[in-house]
């Protein structure tokens, strides 16, 4: 079970899941390509997620826009001023690092966010050198982080690549509420690709240099943070949270809702927002409940302009826990800073109160690439007995759903029913299709693609027209009568136990 | 009817289709983004081709790759040396302009893929001026369209951003033919950015910097191009095509498949996929059958590697017949190209024959934002009668199905119907609920949308338990019961007509 992110790489790139970039010409660091199984899953997160957050309320909606964005933007935005890593660098070898990454492995400590000073001081401290040729390191310098883009044959103003998805909806604003009939709050969703020219990407798709980001920022008036209509529906729900307090124990702490609200002086809002990414996060990622946790930032290693945030994190086999996504409440921090500079307004007016103000923003943040490779190391599962590995997934996100194979491929009538079954089923789920090798070994196939149900097509299907299903869960088989796959193949995708099927 | 695209932008831009992008600084030329109607338009276009193209063949499959590649790619591509638009500048003003733009607009001619001389020459011939400032023109240079990009800290390999998601799948090929156990045909779709610096891009969404394709590589052995398994059910289809020897008169001439293959010497595999493109438009996105053509370029037009090009094309209101699309038998050009310049292999050997050989491409592309931009522009039409717009669209594309209304806004127990037949539904289709302003007002403003069918929940609905069903297309209603609205609604969704629902 203990396998390491190199190991998981392999059997991913094996598989078809998920490989480096321009492969054949030796990658570029920090670019991962989806193959055929990946994209399935990377999708069905993707849908999953849209189904989930978008109904969350009917003002909620999904954009889609350029990745190319205006410089202005990040005049605006800070990210021209602010958006600088630490870099280390060896004065012999030339070896180069994030100061923050660098020190987090050195001294087994958290050391995002801090400035070049203070790293200067930890390393000077701690007397770090150079992990490769023990040599001395050169002071900490910074930097920016975006992609720059001359557009045009003239190129008169600068372009970026955006390094956040969060800037397209900001910009976006001011129109979609028009359209919107001005109503607050109001969500714009997003999936999308970012850009940050990291230092030093690693670990496969858990820092890259292009990932895609899902996305839903909440709109809403200042006043109304202290409540949500639907509040009640979840107060009592226990969220797994590890506090600023909790931190010298290290250990979470279950809280419900209420008592985040009213021991923790937490608005409701906010709260319902983290109960309804913790739901998401049991009921459709399946991700077992002690794997997961909501794991507050503290002051120094929060953006200034976030005034509540909790990052999203998974256990994962070598790394721990990791942040797959956030909770922010960015306040008015971007909507002011976009009407400073575009000279815009970003301020509303609402209808019954009569009050003028810029909406705050609660941004539901969510790392696309790091929750798919979640669902991957989550799902791992080496089978020491039958020398094969399986991949679990839940229902909704596995790549193919269901395999449909003739008990023997050179039994013409078995694979004209077995063609015609996969052919049926197709058109509603994802489905593949196997005639090659004995049995057992398409069995373990599929298991290796988290495949979930295995229809196989035998003599006896000639004659009483059922067929075989057999489970990847339990390795349990039932036998179903073929009129009836659709519908039995349905209620198992909603959740129903297998042995109860028949 | 005859809206201009400028018009047509501003009518998109209103109800949230598309709008220029960072809009509130100024936008940038050939950006746009995607509103809240226009993204749902999108998807459904981008689900319509998935489900198509990919159920062509078992053994076609999705992939999802980064937009920055490798700068080796391109080299081994053709695009550092070839991928140049010729640039005509004003010697007074200053004025730029693609010189096959320029020239095309001043002589109403086809100008794409000549040479800088012979834009000079066609410049001086007819004495053509810079049409702000009538001063003498410069001679025509070129202009790389890549975008460059400096990956790290220390960049060693120049990047691009991909002009094309082709290389994607090219770059992958070997990876993924191994997968799938080495067969062909195999084909890999993507749908993806591309990213070009257009000196003028223009039109909208029809000629943008950073754009969306939807292609299928088909990778197959060139021996067996002559034929196809499928070609049979195909072959009586008339394909309306304008071929080389039909642009004298100017008119799409209707040609049986098997005429093509007989008479103008085209392969069967070609003309399978041309026939199954022209399926999609007239099934799928409902295009009237003289508003398509399959235009097949000359060898001046088409890129040196394309042994055959039809480009796929939609009559627009105020272009004419435009490029949505293209089939492009590219041979064994790229994988060549990567196998020189990468070293790896790209040959295969075919089992059964025991045949070595690179496998040949066929490359059907699709302009994602060309295809949407089409629907919008067809789907347009202004009722002078009523004073509004209606958008149509098919079925399957249109943003919002179904819209729920209670009849009356103030009455509770309508609300609450109204309430619980939306909640329903919207699991299952994308509905949207309106409750604001007159009946009218409000089939008015579905109607704008392309909306399908609006459901109203009125007091007879409390008694009978039945609701109304207006159709968008034919302004008629039928009156349902609520319990079989789903069922209903489904069968009209695949085609059923309205007052056969009843």
């Amino acid at each position: 079970m203990a396998i390491t992110t190199k190991e998981l790489g392999s059997f991913f790139k094996k598989k078809g899941f998920i490989y480096p970039s321009s492969e054949i010409y030796g990658g570029v660091a920090g670019l991962y390509d989806y193959g055929h199984l990946g994209t399935k899953l990377k999708h069905n997160f993707e849908n999953s997620w849209r189904k989930f957050f978008l109904s969350l309320n009917d003002n909620f909606f999904e954009i889609e826009t350029a990745n190319i964005m205006h410089g202005k933007v990040f005049e605006a935005s800070g990210h021209l001023k602010n958006f600088y890593d630490p870099l280390v660098r060896c004065s012999k070898c030339g070896l180069l690092e994030r100061a923050d990454h660098f020190i987090e492995r050195e001294l087994k400590t958290r050391a995002e966010g801090l400035s070049s000073e203070d790293y200067d001081k930890l390393i000077n401290d701690n007397n770090l050198k150079c992990h490769k040729c023990k040599s001395k390191l050169l002071p900490v310098t910074v930097f920016n982080l975006m992609f720059p883009l001359e557009m045009g044959a003239l190129s008169a103003n600068k372009s970026y690549l955006r390094p956040e998805t969060a800037q397209s909806p900001y910009v976006n604003f001011r129109l979609q509420y028009e359209m919107q009939r001005k109503k607050l709050p109001m969500g714009l969703a997003l999936i999308g690709r970012a850009y940050r020219n990291e230092i030093s990407p690693r670990n496969l798709t858990l820092r890259q240099r292009e990932f895609t980001q899902a996305e839903l920022q909440i709109f809403f008036n200042p006043d109304n943070i202290v409540n949500h209509p639907d509040f009640e529906s979840i107060k009592n729900v226990k969220l797994r949270t590890l506090m600023e307090e909790d931190r010298k124990k290290g250990e979470v702490v279950e809280r419900t809702a209420i008592e985040l609200v009213e021991k923790h002086n937490l608005p409701k809002f906010y709260v319902y927002h983290l109960a309804k990414i913790q739901q998401f996060y049991f009921d459709i990622m399946k991700i077992p409940v002690k794997k997961f946790r909501l794991y507050q930032l503290d002051d120094k290693e929060k953006a200034f302009y976030n005034k509540y945030h909790f990052d999203l994190e998974i256990d994962l086999t070598e790394h721990g826990f990791t942040e797959v996504g956030g909770l922010h409440y960015r306040t008015d921090h971007d909507l002011t800073g976009h009407q400073k500079v575009s000279k815009q307004k970003m301020e509303v007016m609402e209808e019954e109160s009569g009050k003028r103000f810029i909406p705050h923003v609660l941004e539901l943040s969510f790392g696309v690439d790091r929750n798919v490779y979640s669902l991957l190391d989550l799902g791992y599962e080496e089978d020491q007995e039958r020398g094969n590995v399986t991949l679990n997934f839940p229902r909704s996100m596995t790549p193919f759903f269901c395999a449909v194979f003739p008990l023997v491929k050179k039994d013409e009538n078995l694979v004209a029913k077995s063609r015609e079954i996969y052919n049926e089923l197709k058109s509603c789920y994802s489905c593949v299709y196997d005639a090659a090798a004995s049995i057992g070994r398409r069995y373990a196939r599929q298991d290796e693609l988290g495949t979930k149900i295995c229809i196989t097509v035998d003599s006896q299907s000639l004659e009483d027209d059922t067929v075989t299903l057999r489970e990847l869960d339990s390795r349990s088989q039932i036998r179903v009568k073929s009129s009836e796959l659709n519908n039995v193949l349905y209620k198992y995708y909603l959740g129903e136990e297998f042995e109860k099927l028949v």
